[in-house]
């Protein structure tokens, strides 16, 4: 049997501004990647969502991001690696007293945004962020958005690794994404098609029509795709003719 | 032989604004109140100033405070109970993360300025506070600053707390304390006096001649007096002529 | 002819956070609220929400709140009366350069949320930021929510002040307003009814059955009732068949 | 007669924590570039800063900032001309206010930092900025710190522009200027030669010893040296022997 995970962001609403449809999708996730105050997310927020995924078994990830909620941590800014290793620790310890205050636990960190995108451009910045990590605890799983970043993971003693991929964006035959500028409906089918594809063989057609590896444990799902929950639904189906169970990060690594 | 520990608000400095003498007065204290990012501080100065309290074997504290860095968490807001004791888990979180990355913990918990005053008008809102500290260590050690507050602790299961007194401040008989507009320097003397009657007996004399009860575990020393460091030392030589010794928190309850 | 103006609360969006149906309702009301940045609003919001405004000839309004955007500038804060003024000032500061930038300028000052109700409960908070505001402009109009505010802004010489109505809020016979803790659609003729009988007579009829005297020149529309549009197109269909015409502010006063 | 300008960074105190000697320098330049809240300053500290200035006859400018006061506006961000557009007149307004309500109004502006980075190194964030400027406000001044940006400011069709040179710096032979990591104390006499040597001729030493030109009408003084006031004097002293008088930019363009 194979076993994968689907993680998805959550979260990050904000005071009185809502975003995203948590409670929605919380029940067809594996991992949920948590805001962390910084991009988006606050206390009340971090606290409901931390109990939400807990009443779903999902496993709770903190997703920190930049200091920037006016450009929702989607900007790349100027900082140091010790900068961004200081913004993920504080985020990381204030989900983690969340987590704990509700019985659980911090399972991965998946950085967001323009915070991902600086890691995978800079060995020194993924690397003091991944040892910050390693620092507080070192049972977390990192959560690898591209093979870049994986492969400094790896050099990272000490630290557990998983690499996700996407199945609601068409890769290219090199593995980078095409993000579309406007978030719409996907075909639930061609999704789940690919979903099945990377569970079971690690491969998935790409963009020209050339199969490409993409060795995930972890599927992202978009929550803001119009039809996510359709999505996700048609995965649960799909996979029930399979020998594919889902299964949060920490029963897979 | 009687144990007492001596407290100190530290790590209030927030980006390129400095503030305190911490690096001065660290040396002298057994417990520290580090800001946890929302009145002061932020994730640079918490992993500094954690840095700083650990290499003097001082008690690390979270010192929370209200969302409001313009008002330098000095002006009571509207809150609900279960929006402070959000706002306190975020903070204790977060510090908890750079004690952890420094291989050390957090020992107590002391809250700043104007939230301190609300919990101390509101039985409901420090319930709601300390009730959360607890969810997240029951190990924790509550700080309190005036008998209001420590009665609501002793009421809560399982909550440690400690009631602290004020040296560099003059007590009212009713053991309110009058708080001056303007710092300015104290008479060293006076004040070592005032810390010695308090660690020996719990007493202390109040403004209108009065001898009154302090029956303090800690004493709370204003870093920001002029002449902190030279009441510091002069406290220190005082009780050598007794048998008074400084200890952090977590070695006195 | 009766002229009477119609303002909504405006630009209430926040970076990646959407709030309210401003491009819905802008075409339907006669002048707007527009937040200043501090509960809410940004700097690209604040130019979008002019630029809409300017283009159906609404009068610009700046709704400045509190800097408490986590609450969304909804809690009282123990800021003095200076303060309370310094924040007006900026906010209306700002949104006046946008106005400038777009060839318009700012017709009036209306508080939000918790200020307006701290204006409201505090004379001398009131009197600060309404010497405030002619201070920076002689020619802005007041836009006084309950007849305390009213009263005090009659008092400051110079000041142009204008009372305000609602019509999709039931009053109590002592002209307080019901405020109901969800948003739910209204019965749009009784809304109607409402907004001719304020508009005509000065008066409406209050929870009790009682008809009590509501002197406004404009009537406030909140643009997050479920059905708002609705509730105004039939505003504006009724006021056809009797001799009332819409009007921002300025026109009035 | 020659006449110049000395300009100085002020303003930059936040809340609580205090930044700069405002009081002291003030008396001594001729223009003041006033932070708008967004790198530092806050409405207070705008209004009294602003009062400051008018008091001493000092032009007003604004001083704004990236949207970081964590990183005091000194980290470049992937912002857009648009976003930095916006950023400078939202503060360019406000701080416009608290000048009209001074009975005043703003002479210049310069951007801090990171923000007069992004708009040295790209001319089409430069342009949207000096166009934005513009459509607030045709009569101001734009203060440039280099040549290119001073080259896009000359092709802006209506916008003033003053180019400014620096005497506490040390110019490269390609007028660069080498920034040292720490400020320390300067010769005073050596700063007030090259003040007179740029006065007089626009033309000054660079650090291999070759003369340059800098055809400044306006000099920078950084308020933060540590024997600022001493340089200051001095360079008051100094030019009394020439035909070199100190005025606001508004005076000189």
């Amino acid at each position: 049997m194979v076993r994968i995970d689907v993680n998805c962001d959550m979260g990050e609403s904000f005071g009185n501004w809502s975003m995203g449809r948590d409670e929605e999708v919380m029940p067809y996730v594996t991992s949920a990647n948590i805001a962390g105050g910084y991009h988006a997310g606050d206390p009340h927020v971090m606290r409901e969502t931390v109990a939400l995924a807990a009443e779903h078994d999902v496993g709770i990830g903190v997703h920190p991001g930049l200091p920037d909620k006016m450009g929702f941590g989607r900007r790349t800014m100027d900082a140091t690696p010790r900068e961004l290793r200081e913004y993920v620790v504080y985020q990381l310890g204030a989900l983690s007293a969340f987590a704990e205050a509700n019985g659980s636990s911090i399972q991965h960190v998946k950085p967001h945004g323009a915070m991902y995108s600086m890691l995978s451009e800079s060995r020194e910045h993924a690397r003091a962020v991944m040892e910050g990590i390693l620092e507080v605890d070192p049972d977390l799983i990192y959560l690898a958005t591209d093979m870049n970043i994986y492969e400094v993971a790896e050099e990272i003693e000490g630290l557990r690794c998983v690499f996700e991929g996407y199945v609601d964006l068409t890769y290219r035959a090199d593995r980078s994404l095409i993000v579309e500028r406007e978030k719409r409906g996907l075909d639930p089918e061609l999704v789940a098609d690919r979903f099945v594809n990377i569970a079971l063989e690690g491969r998935v057609e790409a963009a020209n029509g050339e199969t490409i590896d993409v060795p995930a444990d972890s599927i992202c799902i978009h929550g803001d795709t119009p039809n996510a929950v359709e999505i996700l639904e048609t995965i649960h189906d799909r996979i029930e003719a399979y020998d594919v169970e889902l299964a949060p990060l920490s029963t897979i690594v």
